[in-house]
């Protein structure tokens, strides 16, 4: 038996209840408050053409992709081929036409591409599913994981930006999580490139400026030196890096630096409006501009996002920005964009760490009748039926097993309420509520019951 | 352009967001009512390894199982294999180790003896999730398509089925779909099959049974003939398939047909008493005793059950029943288990046909602002927080663009209010609120309008 256990592939998990309901605490919150954004839920399959995901992500993505292998005879376009001699990646579109989504993003641009004609503009859509990376499985890195995404396409408007502050607010106000928003701009980015005249390593320059926070600022000028920028470069780069002071301050000296920039002026005229917005919408989160935010997806071309909890040693939890172009790799020009994704996974470990979670999870059960045989069962059953149109969560052990083991089911489920309905209720005409937590017992009626509960 | 229109795999869908409102109003009626009656939820990886799918669905559902190709150099099993002559099923396992889920059956069982030391039982489950199947597309039939399924294993109390057919009957009276359940029992049938002498010939019996609905009782008994029964045995069980009258009658015809049977007699006790607990619950469908329901799934036991829909034309839309030995097939004897299957894609379609839907989803977006300019945008942003701090889904046009694509936008999102504030509602620090349905407009406040949105 040992040597048969049943096993799970590496990188992939099962969720038990306990753990389900404390996702489903955070994907009710994300879910509620896209809502009340006016952004609706869209869902595209797992499996996309391959042609759909290949070379979107990358050298690296394209070998991080899952693939279905064909049904049928998926033999046939080998057969005769040289396999001794084949590679495997570049043999690998001979038996396989499908793949598992590596992301949300670039099944929701093809999705648009795809229904352009059914759709309203601006389009505003959310997508909560799991996406799938063939990558080495290590701590906090999963093979299949969930995604969190709200984007709307169609519009340019900088409202919408302000608008993704608010939900990245209020969703981890309902969490009760502390966060920071770092907020930057690519324009900016590319006004700061051009004014140290790399405006052609605008990549290079994000790639390194992103590692800042992970590797501190000698490594990233070690690395900007490596990527082809000269030592005078990187010293003018220095003091922007070091901008401090209020965002009004900041802003004033990057517009005296920037001042030939027309990409990097623009750039901070948009952060301006930006912020005039956020600040006007009183939210709870600390915001502030970063420039040292960059963020590696390439296709970002003005405001960029990124979320970090105060309290909680840990990466990103949330992060996003403008794109002018994604359904462009799709044959659709001029769609602007701009997006969030929440990581679902690390507001988990978060929250787990800093034990935020309710004590009893949304959908759990909340009581537990005590089965002590046929009479009693029937004495049971209607009650449980009005407690459960009161709408609370209950179930009576289905079998008269030992007391013993009833209750340890009732405590390992973490049931908070017993019932306990003998001889004497039913006589009585009541019921004997237990409360799992403090301990303390009450005989009453049904309706005292549910007041009890619902309080 | 149209060349490269992107497309998705076969048999997959996208769902846009009026399809998905739709379809996550179904799925929080079953979860709602799942989770009243102490279901909880679990979920499993998309990826199973093929050694744990393999041999569960019969020989056809083996090549109905998508398969992952290995990741890295996937050929290195089959680069010195002669593949030239290689039969495709055989070679699949060497360049292949995982599958996509086919059902969410499996991959309980899977998960209950994988984490067995960790559950206490009863463990009531329930799941909803997509599952795959490289099955021939067509209509109605889909490669991807969710399942929800609610199991309890680890006991073998009737109650348990009870409260089964309580659950179908809530979630279709939550759906307002009026539905009968169709019940029987695994162990009546075996009884006839041992009345008619060919208790071996179980599974020929239960599978040409099956198809008495679909393919009427003359071609049922060309069947049974095909299948190896004699012209004296089919004689013999015309009469029990024949049985009318109530349930009571029912039973006393077949008690006495039976009385030899021990097992057919457990079968009749067994359905007594799920029929006397589903009575006591005063359940508002229609259910009966139906002695040609068979289900041809061989791992059924006990009771099975059945729901149609009464007022269209549609196979089965929800069904299950119990099982002695599904953990078996991973090594875990004696877990007796029953459950039950909800079709979201049949229950979906019933709906729309019968157009039982909610004119505005769960979660569709039931306001907007027009926008006329940077002005009148600040004056109804702090409105628009307002109103959805009262928990209603709302939004602001991004852009102050022409009122005729605003309200174009707001009729094909179906958006059921509009809020018009020009120079004189700013005046009048009032707002103008319109009723897209009925076409009246009302000047209000912030309060009124709140109030009368949340009516």
């Amino acid at each position: 038996m040992a040597a048969n256990k049943p096993s799970i592939p590496k990188g992939t998990r099962d969720f038990a209840p306990e753990i389900m309901l404390r996702r489903n605490y955070i994907f009710n919150a994300i879910r509620e408050v896209f809502q009340k954004y006016a952004y609706l839920p869209i869902e595209t399959p797992a499996m996309e053409n391959l042609s759909t995901l290949m070379g979107k992500y990358g050298e690296e993505g394209d070998k991080l992709l899952f693939k279905i292998l064909n049904s049928g005879d998926w033999l046939k376009n080998i057969r005769h081929a040289n396999v001794q001699e084949a590679d495997a990646a570049q043999t690998a579109p001979k038996v396989s036409e499908k793949g598992l989504r590596y992301d949300l993003t670039v099944p929701f641009a093809r999705f648009v591409v795809q229904n352009r004609n059914d759709l309203v503009f601006p389009f505003k859509r959310y997508q909560i599913q799991p996406v799938w990376r063939a990558d080495r499985p290590q701590r906090g890195r999963y093979r299949e994981f969930y995604q969190c995404d709200a984007d709307v396409i169609g519009s340019t408007s900088l409202l919408n930006e302000a608008e993704l502050v608010q939900i990245i607010d209020e969703v981890f106000e309902k969490l009760q999580l502390r966060v920071e928003v770092k907020i930057n701009n690519r324009k900016i980015l590319a006004g700061i490139a051009e004014y140290i005249g790399a405006l052609n390593r605008m990549t290079d320059i994000t790639v390194a400026i992103d590692k800042l926070d992970k590797i501190g600022i000698d490594k990233v000028k070690e690395e900007l030196l490596q990527r082809g920028l000269s030592g005078q470069q990187i010293e003018l780069l220095q003091p922007v890096l070091d901008l401090s002071g209020s965002f009004h301050e900041k802003i004033a000296s990057l517009s005296n630096i920037l001042k030939d920039s027309e990409t990097g002026l623009k750039g901070i005229s948009e952060i301006k409006k930006l912020f005039a917005y956020v600040d006007a919408m009183n939210v709870h989160c600390a915001y502030e501009l970063d420039l040292t935010l960059a963020r590696g997806l390439n296709y970002y071309t003005g405001a960029i996002f990124e979320v970090k909890a105060l309290d909680a040693e840990m990466g990103s939890i949330c992060g996003g920005g403008r794109y002018d172009d994604l359904t462009g790799i799709f044959g659709l020009k001029d769609m602007s964009g701009v997006g969030i994704s929440f990581g679902a996974d690390r507001i988990y470990d978060v929250m787990e760490q800093l034990k935020l979670f309710p004590e009893t999870g949304e959908g759990a059960t909340q009581l537990m009748f005590v089965n002590f045989g046929e009479k009693e069962e029937a004495y049971c059953l209607p009650f449980l039926s009005e407690i459960r149109k009161a709408g609370i969560n209950a179930e009576i052990f289905p079998d008269a097993a030992k007391m013993k083991k009833q209750m340890n089911y009732a405590n390992k489920r973490n049931i908070p309420f017993v019932v306990i309905a003998g001889e004497e209720e039913i006589n009585q005409q009541k019921l004997t509520l237990k409360d799992m937590r403090k301990g303390e017992q009450l005989k009453c009626s049904i309706a005292e019951l549910i007041q009890k509960i619902l309080a």
